[in-house]
């Protein structure tokens, strides 16, 4: 047996380590933020993973992950209006195929996040008080969007 | 022999964990992006580890790392045509020891990624159906720019 | 015990892995990158990790992490003052509880990562001769900003 198994000895943690995966489908109704912290958060807790790492990986490129401020709605409304006017739907794109608000996703994805890693400490995720976990909705339609989740650790 | 390696369960895998890293160049050819999703595909598939997580890390501040849309080269030069217009080469900029397009390099890398993570899910990547792997070239001249690879899984 | 214990094999490693957690205080002087690159190195390489991932998740957020060019100060300087022009605290925004820098943090570090993935092998961090890892503090007084750091590997 390694005796690193035998003896976990004061550096690190010398537990075997596991993993696990899911799918998350979220269901948008249409542009802007939307909070998917409990989702994400009771699938860890299930799991049973102690100490060890999330990530959260978004498998669209006209959605993306955002970690912001989960106690003013109105930051995260100026959010919303910062991303529409940095990114227009007014722009002069070449790439319209499934409308006006198709290219200003892309771009919008492009400057936030496909995936995000979160540590998890203490059987919990590592967030601060006031971050929440939001899939960032392009596109005008709802759709219903595909997170794949794993953590790691023991 | 600790338990959970006796006896999987149901919760998460129990099988022992591995990784394995590789370094990997992306030749471009000048600005925009440059597809290396079968490259990256290829390495992980060769490792033989079905389920995971892999990290792609770029080791250069002028050139970074994007997922996006991977059927409609219209969408790639919107992207690239947005970038030059956000962070333009004719800014004044006080850093211009390599050229025009030396600060802008850093100002679209630091908008876009330095690292990626991918769950690998049934010996293959997570991605969804439009998502490829870029590597997003900011300066003019053709380079070698470097990959790091890192896979941990079982 | 299983056979990849018995017999590391010629892929990957099968050594038995184990992680790390820390948190790491940042004390900010006020809007602007400061390198924690030293910091981070230092407790990645107390762990005696030789080969693993390395991932810095920021606890807030109104300020942030980047990866940037190490060794010109007018970089850092030209790319402060990017972010300042590209989300001004002259904007006219619904949320400003903590006053005209609060919302253009909160689009500043939106803008930039909450966490970072960096690939650990040999003993050291996977970064490129002219990366060095930053918190952007987005707010001018000076903070406490608190890193989650977990390492994973063996």
């Amino acid at each position: 047996m390694p005796p690193d198994l035998a003896l976990p000895g004061g550096l690190g943690q010398a537990r075997v380590m596991r993993q696990d995966t899911t799918e998350l489908t979220v269901a948008t109704r249409g542009q802007g933020l939307h909070d998917c912290t409990d989702a994400v958060r009771r699938w860890v807790e299930g799991t049973g993973i102690d100490s060890g790492l999330l990530t959260i990986f978004i498998r669209h490129t006209s959605a993306s992950l955002l970690i912001q401020e989960n106690a003013a709605p109105a930051a995260r409304r100026d959010l919303e209006r910062y991303f529409a006017r940095i990114a227009p739907e007014s722009g002069a794109y070449e790439h319209d195929d499934e409308g006006p608000d198709d290219m200003p996703a892309h771009l919008r994805a492009a400057l936030t996040q496909t995936s995000l890693t979160i540590p998890v400490v203490g059987g919990g995720l590592a967030l601060g008080t006031w971050q929440g976990i939001y899939v960032f909705e392009h596109r005008h339609a709802p759709h219903a969007r595909t997170l794949a989740l794993h953590v790691m650790g023991d």
